[in-house]
């Protein structure tokens, strides 16, 4: 992509309503633009980010055996009237009246409507178990929205949910969700600890939060250490086998994890001390078993072997992309900028022209570029008539990994500048050593 | 995908609320589920092809030089009201008022939106041309809504917005999605003939429908059926040259074209009478230049070269992507159900294993799924246990463009049975040879 053609509208000055660090990043990197309290507009970089980001959920989520469907933002309150929930949710829930004057809502939350889908179709105990999920923009009307993306009134989610004939099959489902959550954030280049959770209004009894460690984090958490050194589960993990979920899933909650609402001293204090880690955390996901609350209220029945009915096990599993990327941002900043992890970065490579005009420099960028999009990766071609130091914050500013820096000294030399953005490692190689040099990073994030 | 762990519920029977057979095939494939009056969910299969369709769509938009973007779908009514159009626009529009009584909607289209934030970062000619779209849910508040997605309330809408310095600079822009229309439509196996077409609501002075032919259309149209012969524009065709698009576009409006609601019965009569075409149509796209409209209200201004303000013009242009699926099916069916075009068919191939448990028809259906999607084709592989009757007519009733038949009988003989479901043409091939036809046919439809 070349800059001259793209929209990227970079700030020059911080923000001054932007209190944590994402937000003030995501405004001036140009990611996300506010439209109204809690409501934003992805721009071109943000959004290309939050595509990454789905990319990644998705495939995980197909991995795990869960089949997409896209559910409409705007549900009937009568159907939430049938699980209870309706009166119950409060302010929270944005109501709407239609020009029937027909009571309707902007969905939070899609346990209702998934259950009367599912309901309105599946029969037969043969046709589970079933796991339905899609990517869609929500809404809760929070009072006070802040920190742009990452508390904001409209946002994505990835809602899951789950359909068993019985408890011991749900806990299954709810496992493939638990090893899928690992792997996701595990690609993003994040170490997310699953943390026993409160249920709230989604209700149930068995519920993790996946947290993130990040300085700048919302909530205190208290954990062993230890989490930190876990492999993520492998990409061949067979979802199909319980005992191998399960062993999992008692690897990754065998050691102390807790947020503060959860947590119970006397248990943080068992583990040793040198293994104490007491930190701030970014929830960025979180799953629940609920068993019947809504199958039985809601009448989700199958008919057994025996022809008997039985009412449906149901879980619902959730991931915020659009708040992911605050989160990312927040674990992967530094003073000059974003920091992107090669997976989600909007462009791998930035390759910036130094002398725009000169048809050296020109021929090499092109040639560059090319070679670069040839290997499959996202290239942005800085092609604007700028100061070298301008085009030197913006690339550092918006985060992209690596940097290609082409001037017309260095071509003396035969030589391109290739600086890593992580660690601002620099080397001069040959244009077609660049490309390698990059093409190897990025095939190997991947792997 | 295994259709044993997909999710596809089809209905045996026809529904009765369902007036068209889009509509009622929709409902019997198992692509959509009604949730409300005209709000619907997308099932599997169904959001397979909205994907499809959205990809395309995406693809011939940046081609032609615009850039993606997304807006959230709640709109403050403050916007509407700096261009005027907040009153004028009636009931179809969703009205909601937040939990602090603010007046907030549900987005029927975006053009007050976008130029808000194109006026909060565009200061300089030097910036221009700039067009930018999204792909994102709308709400109107049809009055009737009817027709499936063909008339749905909740849609999801392609809208793309241009922005240049002059009238002159935006009629190349509309030309560049006059161009690119013509060619997303063509991708996805349509003619789709451009007609003259009332500006309403949007306003301006210049708009083209562009309107494809199928018995069942909701409008009646008057046209030259020379149209049906013009090839769409190349793939490499060069948007940045104004009069190789000037002449795409000079002949595709060279001749006589209307709805009816524009139809010039003079100008008609004028049409040789054996190349007249009175027919019914269904439009799938619309775009529109206007000028000035909103830009002059929202002071939509930038510095021109010579530091004079210059107010914008600007054009929008719209597809709509869930009921493209709709028109799809209109002009792609028989008395069996869908036959998808391959460019947007939700699967490639269907493989049936007729004799489900039998080692030799699996082996051979795992091994040809296997070959399919190693060259890229998606497959969905029938390893229920059913009649092979009821594995037919599913495979007939969702459309897709090939089915394999893996019966013992021709296994014995060393084939299988390829099916083309447009004409019905069946071939008893071995299974390499099999999986090579289908896979050049699916490689020939996208070049």
């Amino acid at each position: 992509m070349r800059l001259s053609r793209y929209f990227l509208p970079i700030l020059r000055e911080t923000p001054k309503e932007a209190e944590i660090v994402s937000h003030r990043l995501m405004l001036r990197a140009g990611l996300i633009r506010q439209e109204s309290a809690g409501i934003y507009a992805w721009l071109p970089l943000g959004l290309r980010v939050l595509n990454k980001i789905n990319a990644i959920i998705r495939e995980e989520q197909t991995r795990a055996g869960a089949v997409e469907v896209l559910m409409p933002t705007i549900q009937s309150a009568d159907l939430w009237r049938e699980s209870g929930r309706y009166d119950a949710y409060g302010k929270e829930m944005l109501r709407i009246t239609d020009r029937h004057d027909r009571e309707m809502l902007f969905g939070p939350t899609n346990e209702e409507m998934i259950t009367e889908i599912v309901r309105g179709y599946v029969r037969s105990y043969k046709d589970l178990p079933l796991n339905l999920f899609h990517i869609q923009w929500k809404f809760r009307d929070e009072v006070r929205p802040r920190f742009g993306v990452m508390r904001s009134r409209e946002f994505l989610m990835k809602d899951a949910y789950s359909f068993d004939l019985d408890p011991v099959a749900g806990r299954h489902s709810y496992n493939k969700m638990f090893v899928a959550y690992l792997r996701t954030f595990a690609r993003m280049g994040l170490t997310a600890i699953p943390m026993v959770a409160e249920t709230g209004p989604i209700g149930g009894n068995l519920s993790h939060e996946f947290i993130i460690l990040a300085h700048t984090g919302e909530s205190e958490v208290f954990c062993h250490k230890d989490f930190l050194t876990f492999a993520p589960p492998p990409a061949d993990i067979d979802f199909e086998n319980p005992a191998a979920l399960e062993e999992v899933v008692g690897k990754w909650t065998s050691l102390y994890a807790a947020t503060s609402e959860m947590h119970d001293e006397a248990a943080y204090n068992a583990v040793p001390d040198e293994a104490k880690m007491a930190a701030r955390g970014i929830e960025v996901g979180h799953i629940f078993f609920f068993g019947t609350k809504y199958s039985e209220p809601m009448r989700a029945v199958v008919n057994g072997p025996d022809g008997k009915e039985i009412t449906l096990s149901m879980g619902s599993y959730g991931i915020g992309p659009s708040r992911l990327v605050a989160a990312l941002i927040e674990a992967n900043h530094d003073d000059n900028g974003i920091i992107w992890p090669e997976q989600v970065a909007p462009f791998h490579v930035g390759v910036a022209d130094l002398k725009q005009g000169d048809p050296a420099t020109g021929k090499v960028c092109a040639e560059l570029v090319q070679q670069l999009e040839n290997a499959g990766l996202d290239v942005l071609h800085d092609d604007r008539d700028d100061r070298p130091g301008a085009k030197f914050a913006t690339l550092d500013l918006i985060g992209l990994p690596w940097q290609v820096v082409v001037g017309p000294k260095g071509l003396a030399d035969g030589v391109v500048e290739v600086k890593r953005r992580r660690d601002g490692a620099r080397e001069l190689l040959a244009p077609a050593d660049a490309v390698a040099r990059i093409v190897a990073s990025v095939r190997a994030a991947r792997a």
